[in-house]
């Protein structure tokens, strides 16, 4: 057995929402909105699962949706990609795991931004990848020259880069972009641009793509989710999308990973990509007042909630709230004693943890974030 | 990135698929059926979209999938799995991917079987592990005492049989499972049982899976898919079931790698599993009887068909059916200038390949079957 995994825990999203589900805590913890989706959205996939075939379709993805993701970048992005460059994926989760499979050889090194997405370190071990940590702390998670040039070598092959950033919900600044497309050129590094986050941004901030940067074009693996796009997380469709010498190489290994996806829901995220800009910015507004919704609360019973724009999360301070509590203690308390899951943020961290952020998920309906005020307003 | 994939070429199935949708070929290369699939499990499908939620399931698989598989596996082969023995994925392929880079450590050697199914070999690689190839032979495909031998070491840690085995469309005989399971526990290796086609059997042929052998039932990893047996392909369902302490390792290679499975498309699995057995009997009866009508045709027109009795696949032996070719060769003539993709066995050996074996799927209507035999009445 392999001791990247034997060593390895189960996912903390699944921890907490199995303890959840064992308690009847109210869920705030994994990113899952608790709204149906769109109903135009899920009535083409019934509609192409009971008249439309079933079976394999193409391994890199149907030409419908492929067609689609590079319209949608072109549209929504400014991005000239072709629906070649597209490889859809069975959800970002396979995708970063194919791409991750496909880059790194034995001896690589990879770097990578703490906080970071639980997935990332350990793919980035079994594929023996040596991983070089950047770490970014709270308020702002900025990334400077020094902390690059600090974790750079000629071994350098690869970034993964998270924006907007979960759990923190910034954006990369266009400081932070040129920076790391520097960093990329220099060294002859591929970077995989994790985007899922991408439409899901507030307070009139805008996503802007890393494969847009000077030099990037021919070195970056971008990858997104039909699932955080359409709050249908359960469906797993994502992709990846890479220039064409990269894509032949990523396409190798996801042919072996899953081969291929749902058609029928593969026809329903290329029908709701290219649903018109107004879908897209009353997602965006409803989720904005979901999040000032709770994050008032919680400033109302005496959190200091942490700047954010992007992402289904907001962050609590603990030190700043007056909980003198490690962010473990204190999400532990709150599912156990007061019935309310959410995620420590040093959970994010495989060293030297911030251990003071707490994160929430808002992507809630109004009864559900107004019950975990409720319950919350005991304090520990 | 990673030789394994830049040496790679694109899976067979594929590339064959895509030269058939490109040429207008009639498809019998890459295994899937042309009918829509049972009708209750598709409207199962359709309901779980519309009325239940389409967030994320659990990590492991819906309990009622897990339940039902395990039930499933209770009636249908006398085992005593539980549901916390299966862990739901997203197609057999994941299954794959998933073990494998769950139980491969860098130097393990692996001991697989000629022909094998093209995701093995990569897969193992990728994972750092040594392959040890067993060469099977026509007509009968038959793994001896011997052969094991040459392939052990005191490195052996993992088997990984496919039976019944695509593309040869044989079962392993009560001799080769006692054979393979001595072998196991006498090396201390676990077996990773593919046995997508363990429904599809005919001629009164029954699946024993290896798991039933003595001193198995804690050293194997059983892969099954849904999409194989309720001719689904692209629904992507499948699963694994291991022991407790293998599960556990398992679940955290597939945690990272898709996460989790479209929950509709698992409660329609769970549904479809508990149908009775009529279902799986006419089942078989229908693919019988497609396999015999492409079988008879075939030797109306001269070809000598090798015996099997499962999967959706017959093999001819071009040596005996007089075409003085290489597989590669006949399969290339076939598809451009008869219009019938098929599969050139060659395609499932690494090395030394049997090379006068192509297969064909009969998982077809009867009117495609009789298509592509009327184009076949042209010989080179
Ligand atoms: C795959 S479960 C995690 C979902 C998610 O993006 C999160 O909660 O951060
Ligand atoms: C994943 S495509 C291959 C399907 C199949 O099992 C076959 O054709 O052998």
């Amino acid at each position: 057995m392999n001791p990247v995994y034997t060593k390895l825990g189960t996912t903390i999203f699944e921890q907490m929402s199995a303890r959840a589900r064992a308690t009847g805590a109210i869920n705030l913890g994994q990113g899952f909105p608790d709204g149906r989706g769109p109903e135009d959205v899920l009535a083409e996939a019934a509609r192409a699962l009971l008249e439309e075939s079933n079976q394999y379709p193409p391994m890199m993805g149907t030409p419908a949706l492929r067609q689609a993701i590079a319209a949608h970048y072109a549209a929504h992005q400014g991005l000239d990609l072709t629906p070649e460059e597209v490889i859809v994926t069975s959800g970002a989760t396979e995708a970063l795991a194919s791409a991750i499979l496909a880059l790194v050889s034995p001896g690589d090194e990879v770097v990578m931004f703490e906080p970071l997405y639980d997935a990332y370190l350990p793919l980035v071990e079994r594929a023996g990848g040596v991983a070089k940590l950047v770490r970014l702390e709270p308020p702002a998670w900025r990334i400077t020259a020094e902390a690059l040039a600090a974790v750079a070598s000629e071994r350098t092959r690869l970034l993964i880069v998270n924006s907007p950033l979960n759990p923190t919900g910034t954006l990369l600044t266009a400081e932070e972009r040129a920076l790391l497309a520097d960093f990329c050129v220099s060294h002859d590094a591929i970077a995989i641009c994790d985007e899922v986050w991408e439409h899901v941004v507030f307070d009139g901030a805008e996503h802007r793509p890393l494969i847009a940067e000077p030099g990037m074009r021919e070195r970056t693996v971008k990858i997104g989710s039909a699932g955080k796009i359409f709050s249908l997380t359960g469906w797993k469709v994502g992709w990846m999308c890479a220039a064409p010498a990269i894509a032949a190489v990523l396409a190798k290994a996801h042919q072996f990973v899953t081969f291929t996806t749902p058609p029928n829901l593969q026809a329903a995220a290329a029908f709701g990509l290219g649903k018109d800009i107004g879908y897209f910015e009353t997602m965006r507004r409803d989720f904005q007042r979901s999040r000032d919704r709770l994050a008032d609360g919680l400033r109302g019973l005496g959190y200091s909630v942490l700047p954010g724009s992007a992402t289904y999360f907001l962050n609590i301070d603990l030190a700043a709230s007056g909980v003198d509590m490690s962010d473990v203690a204190f999400a532990q308390w709150l599912i156990e004693e007061a019935g309310v899951a959410t995620i420590p943020v040093s959970a994010f961290y495989a060293q030297d943890a911030v251990t003071n952020v707490v994160r929430l998920c808002f992507a809630k309906q109004d009864a559900t974030l107004d019950g975990a005020l409720e319950r919350m307003a005991r304090r520990p």
